[in-house]
């Protein structure tokens, strides 16, 4: 039940997600969520419960997670993220916070679309500092077909059943989402794919970042991802790839 | 004393400093020198000591650190590299091993010039996967006069007394180096400085990049560098920026 004094707060938040057991509170363990209610409670003198757009994986990122809560309070929306700010940890920051006056406005049911991006390096040896947010692949330059894996994600497009795109057991009915846009870009070494839709299924991004990759590198054949699709296999696509490299860049209302 | 039987082998490091107390051993801290001396001893099954190119700071990263060490033993020296890198900590790799055979070289004593990087970014919020490897400028984006620190940086290259540069009870003597390049970029917010000289006394890298800053926001003249270098006046530059900005990029020979 939503008193009618209360005020809803949009923030945005940044997070480097090394150190957190994700988004979503879980017991006995640090999450970004369980820090930011936190934090906020006490910045704001109340207890305070955020709702997110959505989970996001142990040690994945976001540079645009979205989270809504209610606030018994004067102070101007665009203060309590510099008030809050300074209690949080250097690895999390609300990067904008502002007043919701739509009473049906939810951070999750609102959202429209989400933009994911998965970066990842081409090196035989790890990088100590690319892969803090990137996954490696880890072979020569010379192994990996660029060109093939721009032209397979553009099969993601559309909307398909994307079942074998979902980590088995994930217990969700209907696995049907719309991919809005999809795309690579290459510079030097590093690989980034931005993905854009309407929902995304339980690991949805990593196996396709990992299904990409071994098209990539021809452990599967350019039609994975239609094979998937049209199957709804999951052993038709390909690895699981790591959450350091998933950074969640926006979510769309 | 060398044995003669010895190879020398010269390793090229990448890290990401921030859980390290710098590159040499420290008593009590975790250093990355120690840490290499460590793992190679283990992994040649000898005791190795490393001798580097310099020291980094605290909490300072390098993609380019070099350092030699001699080993006894018949492992080529390219293999030399994955041995210890599947003992290392994520945050530390070799990412090169070749073998030297003159016998004067040595990594420091030979470095001909170093070359460093110092990445900003400016934004009035702490931005957690930035502040990774950048520090922050804490201002608005307009407040920031680049083309200003680019005309500034111009007037380290050349030979100066770099005193004014160094931290106060450092203690060296000859405070004369050479600047053989200095150049500022800017993609978006964030701007990076590279910067290649003979030498480089303690903090400078960190005061040239304070100065830089405060000089486009304004706090210091366009003439701040020239100020201090004929001064020899550590008050007339600006602050020391923070050490997790700071990339040893590479070392020549």
């Amino acid at each position: 039940m939503v008193n009618c004094s209360l005020r809803k707060i949009l923030l945005t938040v940044e997070y480097f997600g090394k150190n957190y057991a994700g988004w979503q509170c879980q017991k006995g363990q640090q999450s970004v969520q369980g820090v930011l209610e936190e934090k906020l409670s006490k910045a704001l003198n109340q207890q305070i419960k955020v709702y997110g757009s959505g989970r996001t994986d142990a040690k994945a990122h976001a540079l645009g997670q979205r989270a809504h809560f209610f606030y018994a309070g004067n102070m101007p929306c665009e203060k309590i993220a510099s008030a809050v700010n300074c209690h949080l940890p250097d690895d999390i920051r609300i990067t904008e916070s502002v007043e919701i006056f739509d009473s049906d406005f939810h951070a999750q049911y609102s959202a429209k679309s989400k933009t994911y991006m998965y970066k990842f390096y081409i090196s035989r040896t790890l990088s100590p500092i690319r892969n803090l947010t990137a996954a490696q692949i880890p072979c020569h330059e010379s192994k990996v077909d660029f060109e093939k894996m721009q032209r397979a994600v553009k099969n993601l497009i559309g909307t398909h059943d994307f079942k074998g795109f979902s980590s088995v057991g994930s217990g969700i009915k209907n696995t049907v989402r719309t991919i809005f846009d999809a795309s690579l870009t290459k510079k030097d070494n590093e690989i980034t794919l931005v993905i854009k839709g309407n929902g995304f299924l339980y690991n949805m991004v990593r196996i396709i970042a990992g299904t990409l990759v071994w098209i990539g590198i021809g452990r599967l054949g350019e039609d994975a991802i239609e094979k998937t699709l049209q199957s709804g296999l999951r052993k038709n696509a390909g690895k699981t790839f790591p959450a350091h490299g998933l950074t969640l860049l926006s979510v769309e209302y």
